[in-house]
């Protein structure tokens, strides 16, 4: 069994201010520990709406720490701060559209205004990135609509096996065995 | 209770040239002023399918007459003549890729061919701009699986408040308390 | 009834040196063989997975051999060489979203995986190009999510009158009458 890196970057203006507590970043680790039975370094950055900031932070968490995957959170929305799927293509060389068109499917079973995020997927080196919504809530709803693409997702990037808990059966992976 | 302006860009040459009158505008006028209670100064602007003046009959909608909101119809196909995406992608800071996914997905129920429709919408400044088909009948199909996301959408990037009339329900609006 | 001619790419880098013999191609032809009255010549050109190859490939089958519909396999992963969508989109002068989003949602009813696929459809001239899985079975189930919306696409961008076999029904065309 692999351990692995996962990285979290929150952007949002006032929780980087101190105005308000981040609680979507700590929402992530836990879905991730409670999912995986790899041990998970959690990587974790609070930022600024800043699209520069964004990217230095997703090259720094998949570039230097070498994180398989990161998770953003905020962002993605239509407002002028909202800058987090810009920062994520800027940085990727491949986008995984799937992912977005799968999020805001799911999404859309519980608020209308699902067709308003712009949130996306892609790939830098051996990293996959995905960016979630803002609002807790509706992060554990985006990565349950994902989750059981990200072990292969990563195995095709050449990146560390990660295995499901018992109870949520085997990750799934075409045409391979369970190793 | 807010005044509102929604601009309505028909882009066809054979509309703009006389061949036939253009009655995709009238129907979206129609489904606003049915579905919302503000009162709304239409701006209307009927062109060929040439994309600089789309790009132009955008800019000038969104900046000079300051709609909130524009739809476009007509424009959206494969042919060679269709180029409305083109100019949306071209003026807008911000796509939202949500509206066509679920705008096809909704056609989708009615003509197989709803998979070639490339319409998308997008933010300028403080302007959502959305394109819809060009045959009337799939204008208020597309409408429909959009319409609850855009007084949110709206609220986002600080336009007017959108109310829609009682018979519709209250608009969504994700943790505010109705007005 | 009129004379037809498809291009096929198989982009892979084991089965162009010769590590496995090539069946995604040979799907392909079957598929349409099985689905069109159309006399149909197939035009097939066997490539490793790379850009500049695929690029020159498409280009020569839509504009020197006239095909009016190109299908690639292969190439459509998160992986390294994984670049078919990237050649198709440098090529093309109309992207057509709606059959990448149609064929994922599809393939998501057999594999969670599907949302991995960046699969994607364009126009070059008169040619409509449509990425296509690698693996054999998903081949005929994307084919099957989109076949409907083809001919009347072939129509739109003035290529050649397909026709479906009998057992298929007449394929839809929004508004004409049967030829």
């Amino acid at each position: 069994m692999e351990d692995i890196k996962i990285g979290i970057i929150t952007s949002s203006d006032r929780a980087s201010s101190g105005i308000y507590k981040d609680v979507s970043g700590p929402a992530i680790e836990e879905y991730f520990k409670n999912r995986l039975v790899n041990h998970i370094s959690f990587e974790y950055i609070l930022i600024p709406d800043e699209q520069s900031e964004i990217e230095n932070a997703l090259i720094k968490l998949s570039d230097e720490h070498q994180c398989c995957l990161i998770c953003t959170t905020g962002g993605t929305g239509p407002a002028l701060r909202d800058v987090t799927p810009e920062a994520t293509e800027s940085v990727c060389e491949k986008m995984l559209p799937g992912f977005g068109e799968s999020m805001r499917f799911e999404s859309l079973k519980f608020v209308p205004t699902a067709i308003l995020s712009r949130q996306t997927a892609g790939i830098r080196g051996k990293c996959l990135i995905i960016n979630l919504p803002g609002k807790p809530k509706a992060i554990a709803e985006c990565l349950d609509a994902v989750i059981d693409a990200i072990p292969y997702s990563i195995d095709l990037i050449e990146g560390p096996y990660l295995e499901f808990r018992e109870v949520f059966g085997p990750a799934f992976r075409p045409g391979k065995k369970k190793k």
